[in-house]
């Protein structure tokens, strides 16, 4: 972070921590990765419920980027549990767009290895909210279908879509990638943006 | 942890992490816990499913206490969500007890401000298991109610009730204080003890 800060200051910097304890302890780990190393935004984890959270949503300075819905083998376990009509990710992210996003700083992990799962997210969450969405590179997620579900929706002719970009519309995800970029990171972040871009446009 | 490993070799160190994160991390995690930190337990979050778990469940010698019903007021914002005719952290002691405890090293945190569910969690883990309860002390729950709901059954009658507490029976409880014993922690620790064995007796 150190290094970070000093040579790439307009960087934003994720913690993902993926951080969810009780309150006094999530008062320190909110002061830790903050205040101490600080993070711009950290991932959080909801199994604790609300409170477990409110240290890191009561700063509108930063972002609180929910886990709703992983990219990992396992993520059904419990995740895709009937919780009354809607999935137990889904209700996560209606709780993340709407009771826990007062101070408008609430993001979303949604991954992306299904992109149908990122289609109705965006219909869950609206325009409004950004996703932090893994998968991208070592655990094989198609690029384009991640872009076709997940980015808020733009024009379908050629020339306001062109617009659209310019005007920041089509956005709305964070898209990660941690062990495809490790050997060439530069290289690697760059063609990947460059493939996004292309993409959007 | 030097001076807890050099003074008192023989006390079992928990390490109340709550980590749950996806396999490569999960691997770092489980690797720095057990062996960089030497805890002998650590607490680990379920929301990511079993391969976020795998790498600790893997290690026989140490003990997994699964994340499953909490003691903190937001706990039921998720953990008491209806699956399907059983409440999330019920189906997630479920697979604590089964599915995930093939090395017979799975530990379940249950609070203790709620008797009536440690009760239930008896019920579904069996007299194997052992829990960790939080929620003694600080947060007020009441110590009788918790033992009497939680611990594996003794005998009614006193001569065996004796006997059960001599073998070893009645337990099944790791009764956790933190805050309560935070400014006089010998006395306020031998108190909580000699309080609990004589609720047992």
């Amino acid at each position: 972070m150190d290094y970070l800060r000093h040579h790439h200051p307009e960087v934003p910097v994720i913690g993902d921590a993926k951080r969810g304890d009780i309150a006094s302890t999530a008062e320190a780990y909110a002061k830790f990765l903050f205040d101490r190393l600080g993070f711009d935004a950290v991932t959080l984890n909801p199994y604790l419920g609300s409170d477990s959270l409110t240290p890191f949503l009561e700063r509108p300075d930063r972002g609180c980027i929910i886990v709703c819905r992983t990219s990992n083998p396992s993520a059904d376990d419990l995740q895709t549990a009937d919780v009354g009509g809607v999935l137990l990710w889904q209700r996560v992210l209606e709780y993340t767009a709407d009771k826990w996003n007062s101070n408008n700083n609430c993001l979303a992990v949604i991954g992306g290895t299904r992109p149908d799962d990122l289609r109705i997210a965006r219909q869950i969450a609206g325009k409004e909210m950004f996703f932090l969405v893994p998968g991208i590179g070592a655990q094989g997620a198609d690029l384009e279908a991640v872009l076709a579900a997940g980015l808020t929706k733009m024009h379908n002719n050629a020339r306001d879509r062109e617009r659209d970009v310019e005007n920041g519309r089509g956005e709305g995800l964070i898209i990660n990638s941690s062990r495809a970029i490790a050997t060439k990171p530069a290289e690697a972040t760059k063609n990947l943006r460059d493939k996004i871009n292309s993409l959007r446009a």
